[in-house]
């Protein structure tokens, strides 16, 4: 018997949807039947570039923005993100652009504050299994994206999800974003098989991190493809304006030209496979 | 600096492109720009099964048929295969569809009569590093299709080709077919991520197998659409007309019925991608 | 370039010691050339029996006490603990055995009532990487038990213990628990490697807890002694009276009687091993 | 229930005990109750050199000589060993010491010529799953130490034992050499819980290569230790008198002198394990 219950599709069959409110106006949906494409760069830096790439990114048709605020870092001596101050920057990217926006939360003490600006709240990987964090979340009418832990089995993951939705919050994403294997060229392995077992399992959407998953820029568009032709509900991809200068994760982000000539291409897939790519009208 | 040499892209910028005589008159081509599909059962089973299936095979337009003949088996007390009288029913099989033939050698002694029978032979997971068996297929003049080692690294894969290819043998085309990792809800986890990897490091074809990577019938439509638009240059599947009475991998494998629907989506991702399905004129 | 600094050898190249006041007066050191044995239930169930077994573990001449308070659990629906109801319990059980206690902390919010009563502050592996916790830990002045996250790396382990020491604590002890593996049999593969690792990379003290790193009571013994003979400092060890009854972990728990045996043979080899074995004078 | 049959401890519950005859005249035993030492470099590089630390080791008490001369390497461009010529230094070095010798068999066709001189025959990790080779090495009245692969599960280890017991030959010695995982400070992680979870499965002898497992020589020592205090029935030590200009393996090499120290050391736990260190008559 399966250890997870209100999570799994026998509990309920229909494919959840999740409706995003964008500040613009329109709804960004995630879920089966839909591609959405959550972009930006890893870490907000400053406000002239974040704005500058929030502004192009909207015009590229991406739904959702990205950009980490307060950063898990390995190591204590590497940059963690501009906190408090960057989330006024990514307040006035949301209301320029009209996209909603995703972060990370790492701390029950910083939900307050980022309850009130922030769209989706995003759990990093290696916060899967902070279950102090996850029952705070299962509190909230907000949507929670989850990422699966570096080591963390299938069913880790739902269980982990399961912690949200238990607790009432059925607002849940699920984000593979690559495994730790054996494997030295890549920072990490994206199981793609992921994909198809979630959708098997569950009847929560799932997306796919490229970007974080190989950590190499230049695998970042055949991962996407193979995401969304694997079935997944859509796609974060870090972007930046200048990989080579970005304070963290440079290697594996994408120019804004090379994050369009992927997003084309993605397009192209997801007719492919009925899923529509929403119009953003924000 | 690269441990290997003559398979990497360094030495040879150009893709290899590995042309397969048909015995029906037309060459099938397994590289760059083709997206070739070999299917079969895992085991030749019987003649009549065998010649059934290599039949609605051909009509479906498949390329390749693979059969295994010598099969290693985790248990001694496994159905090890029909050896040398499946490999008459394998020739037959040739014969009557006029398609080339794969199968697995396991031992240097039996590749002599395997030679004169069989198009492309295949190296398993298992025997990688068997580099007594590499040395004596990079004497060869035959294409082989070298699997990769259950947990071998990129760079362990190209050096095992390294071994063919500086032997003399220039025709090895690789095969993703799942690595080990903790998740134990499949038999093995794909790395997706080796397709573009390999392009990127090496001149040599590299097909994914999504039967064997997964363990499950039902995970293998997605894998092979998302190989493909990963960028693989051609899929390795298993059918079988009745899966739950095979003698081995019956779980993994395909009814034609599936087969087909599987081949058809498969064919219009390869045409977006610019691949073409090769035309079976045999 | 080693990433870590006032954790390793080459910022402090004298071992650390660190010195564990006990309520009934003596110090338990836990460092190089002393063996520290910790043991006590996985959770702390009910009053009477975890009193009963205190007090036998401080007659078989146990150091520190353990037992969980809040535990984390991978489903939302298993036992989580006692909680605050149990902190009293363990109050009891300190004061009457004069032995120092350890339990986990999941949550910042948890830390002030913890502080007062417990000796040690134990980060799960779940949590190894859970950066605002271990930020908050820096700035405590009480000993930190760190146990290495599944899949945590030697390096990224001693990064996390980096984050409690330049915050200002330096009473960090390491505790290896066993990494996932692709190896079903046992829970978790103890890395036994890590003891001699650890000796050569940093100054801290590291333990080992064979009963989570197996997962199996049979195998408890043979790992524990391995640890002693590779150069573990101490050993974490979970005893339950009742192990079949168990809330959590049973089938990794240990009789009294059999913990008994264990500690007869550690006591024996670490004397071998020149290791004081701590006089318990509580 | 369990896919091993004759390995097993059901099968037979008394301890397998291998008797290994040395020409010296003295039988060396490997199994419960003993602990035997084999050593020697990775590869015999050179009569003089090998012949030299022959009869050093043998003053020192080693029962059994290793050397490599057929070498499994991962590149085609490594030192592969001296083959032929290697096996007649292997000879002398066997009548001079009077001492038993082992070395790796990679090629069914290498059987004959080897079957002749040496007296253990090795299976190399990499061909854990060559079962063309295990078929043949079951008709051998000879003993085989079979090393497992490096990811192997502890049950496709015993399966592989099974495939040479179930073919008449029951002098197998299973030897834990390190798995792969994520971990990249060692070459492979020891998997130390493999000792006893053999023994328990098992009633064939288990010993442990702490050189291949860690890669390292400054971790042969503690590994050699743990391995004896979880009840290995042996060592595999790699010894080489100028490990710096070894051919191969050099880093995880001791010097003479450092084994010295190991084995005095394991010789006292062996001591305290009630396990008997064989006196070397030869």
């Amino acid at each position: 018997m399966k250890p997870f219950k209100m999570v799994s599709t026998e509990y309920k069959s229909e494919p959840t949807r999740i409706h995003i409110p964008a500040p613009g106006g329109n709804d960004v949906i995630i879920g089966e039947g839909y591609c959405t494409m959550i972009a930006g760069p890893c870490a907000v830096e400053s406000s002239e570039a974040y704005l500058e790439l929030a502004v192009m990114l909207q015009h590229l048709g991406v739904h959702i923005l990205r950009g980490g605020l307060f950063k898990p870092r390995t190591s204590p001596y590497s940059f963690k993100g501009l906190g408090q101050s960057g989330l006024d920057i990514m307040a006035e990217a949301r209301s320029i652009t009209g996209l909603p926006v995703i972060t990370e939360v790492m701390d029950v003490r910083d939900l307050d504050v980022l309850y009130d600006t922030v769209d989706i709240l995003q759990v990093g990987s290696r916060n899967m299994q902070n279950y102090s964090l996850l029952e705070e979340l299962g509190q909230l009418d907000k949507p929670i994206l989850l990422k699966r832990g570096l080591s963390a089995t299938i069913e880790e993951w739902l269980l982990a999800a399961e912690y949200i939705v238990s607790g009432g919050n059925e607002q849940v994403i699920l984000c593979e974003r690559g495994i730790r294997t054996f494997e030295p060229y890549t920072r990490n392995t994206v199981d793609i098989g992921a994909v198809p077992l979630i959708k098997q399992l569950s009847h929560l959407p799932i997306i796919v991190d490229p970007s974080h998953a190989t950590g190499k820029w230049e695998m970042v568009r055949p991962i996407a493809k193979a995401a969304i032709a694997a079935g997944a509900d859509g796609l974060m991809i870090e972007v930046h304006q200048d990989p080579d200068r970005a304070l963290s994760d440079g290697k594996q982000s994408l120019t804004p030209e090379n994050f369009s000539r992927l997003y084309e291409q993605v397009i192209r897939l997801a007719m492919l496979e009925d899923k529509e790519v929403l119009k953003n009208k924000g």
